[in-house]
Formats: C-alpha cells, sequence, structure tokens
C-alpha cells in the first residue's frame, strides 16, 4: 500500500493519499482545495489513478478539493448521506465498504461533531476526522453538534477498534501525527482515563471556542463539493 | 468471472449474480424478495460473500429483497440517489464507479421509465434494468415515467456502448434472455432502426396499459429497501 500523510498549514488539516500498488488505483481523505496541485503531482509520480475523494464530513475550516479534482481528473466525491453535501458522487452510510483496488474501505458513522461526520476504517488504521483527534475531539457547538452523541460515537464505533489501531486525525494543532486506539482509551484529557458521557459533555460546554474564522465561506462551498469557491 | 441470469416466473424478472473468483465476492442485481432462499444457496454453493445488492431502480412489479438478505447475511443495498429509496446503504449517481473484488461496475444514470434509473455497465455487458429491454422498453406512464428522457437515456447512454455490448435487461416477456446493443439499434421496435425522438414519444402515447397489478404493493415496500412488506 501506498500511504501518504499531507499536512495543510493554514488550518492544519491532515488529508491523506492511499494507493493501491497492484491496480494503481487511488483515493483521498479530505483533500484541501489549495493543495491541489500537490496532489495532481503526487498521483503522477506515483503513477496512480485517483478513483474517489473521500469526506470525514462537510468541514467548516476549509475548503475540499473534490469538486475541482473531479473536474480535473474523473474522480468521484464520497461523503456520508446526512453530510449535507447532495452535491457528492457516492453518499455512504454506516457499515458501507467501499473498494480501491485491493484497498477495503468501512465506513463508520461517527455524529457529533457535525450529524454526518464518519470514520473510515482500513485494515490496521482508522481516519477519524474530527470526531476524535490526538488528546482531544471536535467541537459540538455548530452543524448539529452534539457532545453526548459524539462521546457515544467515539465510545462505541472507535473505542471498539482493536487498540493497535492507528488514529489518523483531520487536524492537530500540536505536532501530533498519529495515535492509537489503546493511547486515546487511556491519555484523551476530554474522554480518556474512564471519562464517562456527564464529564465529557460538560468539559465540551465549557469550551468557550471563537467562532470559527472560515465558517461562512468554507461551509456554503463544501455543500458544493468546494465549487462554490472557484465560481466566484 | 461467475454470472447467473436468473429468472423469476411470476413478474418475468431477471436478477443477476455476479462473482469474483479471486476474492469471492459477489454482487446482485434487482434480487426479488421470494427467491432469497435461492441466492442464499447459490452464494453458499459458490462459496461467495455478497457485499452489494444493485436495483436498477425502485421496482412497481416485484419487491426486492434487498433489506432481507442485508439483515440475514450484511449485504449493502444500492439504488440511485433520486430512485427515492433512502433506505438504500450507497446512493449512487451517473458516472459512479464501484469495485466489487476484480469487478468493475459504471453507473450510468438512464431515467425515463423511473426518475432514478440506472444502468450498469460490466466489461462486455449492461444490465439495463427497464429502460432498454429486448425489443422493447420500460413503460413511461408512472413513477415520473418521460418517454422523451428514455429516449435521450437509450439512444445517447445504452447506443453509445460498444455495438457488441451484450444487453440484459430486468424483464423479458418473450423469453429473449439477452441481446446485444447493435441487435437493439438496428431491430428494436419501439426506437430501433432510426426512429425518432417524436416516434417513440408517439409510441409511447399510444401503448394503452393496464394499471401495474403490484404497484400499489411493490412500490412502498421498495421505498424501504422490501422491508415493508415483512413487517406486516
Amino acid at each position: 500500500m501506498i500511504f501518504r500523510q499531507l499536512f495543510e498549514t493554514e488550518t492544519s488539516t491532515y488529508s491523506y493519499l492511499l494507493g493501491c500498488q497492484r491496480t494503481n488505483r487511488a483515493l483521498l481523505i479530505d483533500p484541501v482545495v489549495s493543495e491541489i496541485d500537490q496532489y495532481l503531482q503526487l498521483l503522477q509520480d506515483l503513477d496512480l489513478k485517483l478513483i474517489y475523494t473521500l469526506e470525514t464530513h462537510v468541514h467548516a475550516d476549509h475548503v475540499t478539493a473534490a469538486g475541482q479534482l473531479r473536474k480535473q481528473i474523473g474522480s468521484k466525491s464520497v461523503v456520508h448521506r446526512d453530510a449535507g453535501a447532495m452535491c457528492a458522487d457516492l453518499l455512504v452510510t454506516d457499515g458501507v465498504t467501499l473498494q480501491v483496488g485491493d484497498l477495503d474501505l468501512e465506513v463508520r458513522h461517527t455524529p457529533g461533531h457535525t450529524g454526518g461526520c464518519v470514520s473510515y476504517v482500513m485494515a490496521d488504521r482508522v481516519f477519524t476526522g474530527d470526531a476524535l483527534l490526538i488528546n482531544g475531539s471536535g467541537r459540538t457547538d455548530f452543524q448539529q453538534g452534539d457532545a453526548g452523541l459524539l462521546y457515544d460515537s467515539i465510545t462505541r464505533k472507535l473505542f471498539s477498534l482493536p487498540p493497535d489501531t492507528l488514529v489518523y486525525p483531520g487536524h492537530d494543532y500540536q505536532g501530533n501525527t498519529v495515535s492509537t486506539i489503546k493511547q486515546e482509551i487511556a491519555k484523551n484529557s476530554r474522554l480518556g482515563g474512564g471519562k464517562t458521557r456527564e464529564e465529557f459533555i460538560a468539559i465540551m460546554q465549557d469550551l468557550k471556542l471563537a467562532y470559527p474564522k472560515f465558517i461562512d465561506k468554507a461551509l456554503p462551498a463544501n455543500q458544493s463539493c468546494g465549487l462554490a469557491v472557484e465560481q466566484k
């Protein structure tokens, strides 16, 4: 398997390129529109054909490259049915498996940060988007955010994975790149170490976060697969 | 590739089992709920794991086995986004490719019989559901039926396939099992032999078909992936 973790510095966003060496087919998780030249170069250098772009959710902090990549190289956009992005080509739900070459991805619906959040499980790793972050979690104060629901998603759908499963998040603001399920169960400051649902909800209610800088631009753009921005 | 064309006699419906011999993964196109024991036996005999059931559309004449198969063996239900079956696990649109083992299917949106009709193209064959039938077409007098639109779908999206492409329809009432694109372009009595859009619309308007026998039961059932029937 070809695997590249890519970091977009303005919004501290991780995107992930996964490729199958036997078939030269690839997928991109949470691509950012500003990085599109890098993706195209990487795909060319690695001789990969991009089949799908997969969103973990409709982002509020950066604009997806899904629509642009679809226009330029014909990749198809994947998102959860309830994410509010009917621009997507393929709408998925909990438990669905997608195959790209020899890569198998299982969709797990992990709402709470947004209503349409999913995590993608692939072999020994899980891409958690903004549900589970390293030593943290996504915020729950907009886009159908719900702290109780996020606690349930993380503890039931993610903490139930094998302990050594690698956790690759949608963001990190402290320079971490990867964690494990075991580490998050033990050490996550918001919901690790046996914290209860009530404790998590209280922590989330007490965060007093600023209004997201890019949400008024990013949200409508992402509901159109990122193309609204291009049409301006 | 493992390939089985299966005939359900009460409604003259064709279902199709396709399997990948390398990975033992399979898919079923337009399964009928009354035939479920046959499918389960076939899958067992051929040592296949059913990944997807694919609907060409929301049927008015028979009830899908998709929901039952999902309950019993965990297969996931695939349907077009506009078909009106939000019970499905995976909602597809025109141009999307799905992979099951070594099998690649391309979705072509072919509305006109219903608004959410698709055909599935796989290598040398196309599964046309009730859009293009052998020497005929689906009716266009209910479920967003539109004769002009069906003409456009068939002539643009199906007649543009390589001439030797095998045509496997959703029904046949005359004992035919398979045709080719070339044969339908030349001989289809409704839109072959160079018939114009206007001629096709006139033919369809003049059919004077009876109200479909099973529609009042089948349509709501299929909008719930066939499970409404089971819950009664």
